[in-house]
């Protein structure tokens, strides 16, 4: 079956590179288009990944693939989405919605910013958590006359703690969640980034806007499809995110009230039994698990999990009692670059396309 | 007036290199006597720092007090407690609980192990919160029969805890708190310390005992002088704590449910405001104030805050509405080493001083 | 062709680790047998990587092989080595000197030990290099009685530097190398490896040893076959040794006197099409060519290109002329644990059975 | 007597907040105008260092000075540098070019900047190696038709290593020096700086235009007073520059041929017993020696002793012979905002005072 051409936009950025990592040799998608700013348009993408000293941006752990580095990098603003089946966006925020509504007039967007996450017609994707609010496209679609649509998927922040609490909201019911991060600093980008002077030796205790988006979005992810919207889940979501010298993943520390009682093993074996939402299982990014829960009380780490399943695993640890709020404590780390970002955009886009919308 | 002569047994090592460091030109207390394990003894101190390959083993910023680096190292285990007045005690858990006793039959004995922590006629002494349960020595003295007493302090996490709990105790009553901490490795001490391979880059979810410590401590301080003992505080305290890529300080991310309501800027004012036992105030190791709150909403970071009144002040930020518990969160950055080890035990001894329990 | 059963001693350890995970599915080599100290023997290898905590202390970046993690450790000072064609030392000095002579006298040991790298009739092999020094096992054997043999590999800090000198020397002459080398810490394994106190935001400007196997190993390495021994090659070698607060890849900046003229571009291009002995070529742990030279003057950098060709590359960058001594300068990237340990040992063993000595 | 009124012009980057920490209760400069660009301009000065988040960008391990805080900051190209009796500037070259020669019209200026380093007549100062060439500025005044006059410090990496050198010129003659270094991250500022990215887990093997200042600096503070210009030292001096994950302090590794034979122990006293230029030796600034020696092996760490003498000693270690080129080797540490920026533009401004230049 003919593979569906597809664009990244914003395709010379930290988030850009994971795209075209993750899409070397994909069986669904064939990428065909790299788009960025103006400012890169006309070059050749191992061009214009160089900084102005000639030096190479390129970021991945892996080389850039060679099936791309001599795509000629388009316009973003000028790009023809209609030459593509799917447009993944990796834009910042303010270019994000404009651009993003542009493409999806005619094209599926999937997109890993911010900027219509919180719309009343906009799902918010964790395919094995929600792949059912997909149906909220149809919504978008009417609504805004599009013809394609916008599926944005979660602050990589929100992707961990959405993903772990999932089972416990099955089984149990979640009543409240109380969360530190130790965030690291790929999440922040490269310009500018987190400067070393910051982090070396240190910790961070703030990330502007970042708590607000996990309460809100975790509450969206989990909440139920009514009508032509969703109800966000009722649970209280509190939480204080800092940032550590850790290069990727996320480690969280997570307090959680349940609604019925439950031991830690009972815990650990509903994390370790769920399989999610079953349209999102057998895709070519989904792991053999969504989550792995360690007995060892040193794990998990983030340098030593994070590749887990390809960096989609979610990997949980110390779960213990909760005896004062009545639930359970765990950690977990959550690969902020790859589930949190391109790959777990590329898992959406793989859902969508199994469920019909992407084609 | 004639200074006291004091001793530090477990000297060579990291709390005890601490405990030289900051007794230089102590108006109280007169270092005479430096001990460690037979192994030292008869070395000058410069010399029983030295590793087996002949380099210095001294890790305090300061270099080592001229005063104190040809003193000849005794046995600790030989140590005549009655040729000083005070005796700090810096040494291990196992060794600590035997020789602390034999000095405490006719010496005081103010230490950072753990050994007597949670006996019944001990106290837990952070002196600016719980000053007054320094009359439990009175208890401890009849009920063992010791001229001397052993008054050890908290763990280093559980320090920057207790004191930022104790205004809100007072001012508002404290109903639940859950802590997550990101401790520095200098916690560790040196042998084995934590080895850069497990933490550069990294995150440690697991510091064996250290929960329980914090759990048990915290009530204990903040509890009340009952007859012969203390009742705990009835707070429910919960943690979890890790270790990161910091070389000094713990900084804690605090949830608190309180009993009565108070905003934010009350908090924060119960703290700013808060200057604790009286005794304590204007000791020798006392800061201008115990808690510093800070308005900047990206401090307090360790690095730059550990070091604020002689390593003696908590620093706190980032006061927010719990909403979700009904309270407070906010993040606190005390030094592991010095308010929460050797000059924590220091302010200790100079409390006891000042209420006549050391002459 | 059935494949040669052998057996990896020292096991546990980092190093030996390293040869679990480099032997899973090696084409030519057969893992059977994993041996360690008497303290893991009978244990399940899954279970001997515990430490006294129940904590995995496995450390490469891939998980432990299904395929190994059930074998027993057998005690390494009983193992029988006629049970196996091959052994791999990863024990530590003193132990090897014992263990690898005695499994020598059957059976071909290839160690990363250092205890036999100077002894007259063993060859010490980077097979792109110094194959043809293998012939030295012959003498070896005669004079030794031996069946087996042992061929160590050199220093982890010896083999990036060697391997750039070969193609100088062939082509140039070397008459003198200046080496500042930054090194990460896995190359001091674990116990107690390097503490994070130590090294985090410093520099340790001295590594016991080391800089002493530089200077005598790359003039072994280097130089010619003759009679029954090897005549080091006539290059003075002078090292400064030091580590820095990096994971894994040893960094070196390098200062070459030429003994003929030679442009940044012809040093370049001799090591870009360098291709080393035919024998080591087509290998299965042999890369695609053995040193990739960078135009970006960013570059190496241990993180970006330690990888490269799964470790076993030599990463070459910012050739510059050496006006002050005559030749040439530039900074290189070897991964320590990989070409400079496990994968690197492979390699022999892969090169000496090509060239019959093993079978 | 009265102190010199002095101006910080860049008063609120790194550079210039190392000043304002510095000069607090200078005992001859009394710091009164702050002065930096037109965006900060009218601000308070404890305002103008905050980030648009309301952040405090003070980074100086002490806190910002009380006397300092309330000061307005003037608009650097408007200031009038009669107004005080000295200019110390902080900016960047490309500003310093201009604003320095304004202000030198009548005015003598310090700098950090590289602006004016190469102009034949004007000195390259570090007092105790070369106060001598102090006389420059009686040509520079002549020739440019000013009152006051321009003296820059040297680039922080040339500092420790002409330092060094010092010593060694004077008793034995020195003819090549190689050098590698491996330097903070506070040498490149905050904006942009050194993203942790690049430089967590890593080493960056270039710094642009940093090996080229080195070399020419060197040669030219340690050369000759002839007629109106300086004869450059005759050696052939040679770098590799790299960042590694250090906070503050550049260690370097040197190789050095001497003209003359010396062993390791007259090299280690030679440095010891060098006292630099008499009128540099008892300055506010001036630490007791301007070297120290350490016999230790693990030593010097730029952690450990980058604070010695207030950060203005240079700390050297394993002082070794170098048969290969014919003299030394040696390890170094300066630190780079200290002795290397503010501190070590301030001793010289505390020289010039004392010779007359400033009065």
């Amino acid at each position: 079956m003919a593979r569906i051409p597809v664009a990244v936009v914003g395709a010379t950025g930290l988030a850009g590179q994971q795209f075209l990592a993750a899409l070397e040799n994909h069986p669904t998608f064939d990428l065909q288009v790299v788009a960025a700013s103006s400012r890169s348009a006309g070059k050749r993408y191992r061009d214009a990944i160089k900084d102005e000293r000639g030096s190479s941006q390129w970021f991945a752990s892996q080389r850039v693939p060679e099936a791309y580095a001599d795509l000629v990098v388009q316009d973003g603003s000028k790009l023809d989405p209609t030459s593509v089946g799917l447009v993944f966006s990796a834009v910042d925020g303010d270019t994000a919605r404009i651009l993003e509504a542009e493409y999806a007039r005619t094209t599926p967007v999937v997109s890993t910013a911010s900027a219509y996450r919180y719309e009343e017609d906009v799902p918010l994707l964790i395919p094995p958590v929600n792949a059912e609010h997909a149906r909220l496209i149809e919504t978008q679609q009417q609504r805004r006359g599009w013809k394609g649509f916008v599926a944005p998927i979660p602050n990589c922040t929100t992707t961990g703690l959405a993903v772990t609490l999932a089972p416990l909201v099955e089984q149990f019911g979640v009543d409240m969640v109380l969360m530190t991060s130790m965030q690291a600093v790929s999440g922040a980008g490269r310009s500018p980034g987190v400067i070393a002077l910051d982090v070396v030796d240190n910790v961070i205790p703030y990330i502007p806007k970042e708590e607000e988006k996990v309460q809100v979005e975790t509450r969206k992810i989990l909440g139920g499809l009514a009508g032509a919207g969703i109800t966000p889940h009722q649970m209280a979501v509190s939480c204080t995110c800092t940032r550590v010298a850790v290069l990727d993943a996320h480690t969280e520390s997570v307090f959680v009230k349940l609604a019925k009682n439950a031991s830690p093993a009972e815990v650990a074996q509903a994390m370790r039994e769920w399989r999610g939402a079953e349209v999102a299982r057998d895709l070519p990014s989904a792991p053999a698990r969504w989550i792995e829960v360690s007995d060892d009380p040193f794990r998990p780490q983030p340098r030593l999990d994070r590749e887990a399943g390809g960096g989609m695993v979610t990997t949980v640890g110390r779960v213990r009692e909760e005896a004062a709020l009545g639930g359970a404590k765990y950690v977990l780390v959550s690969h902020n670059t790859k589930m949190g970002a391109a790959r777990g955009a590329i898992l959406v886009a793989e859902t969508l396309h199994a469920q019909g919308y992407i084609r």
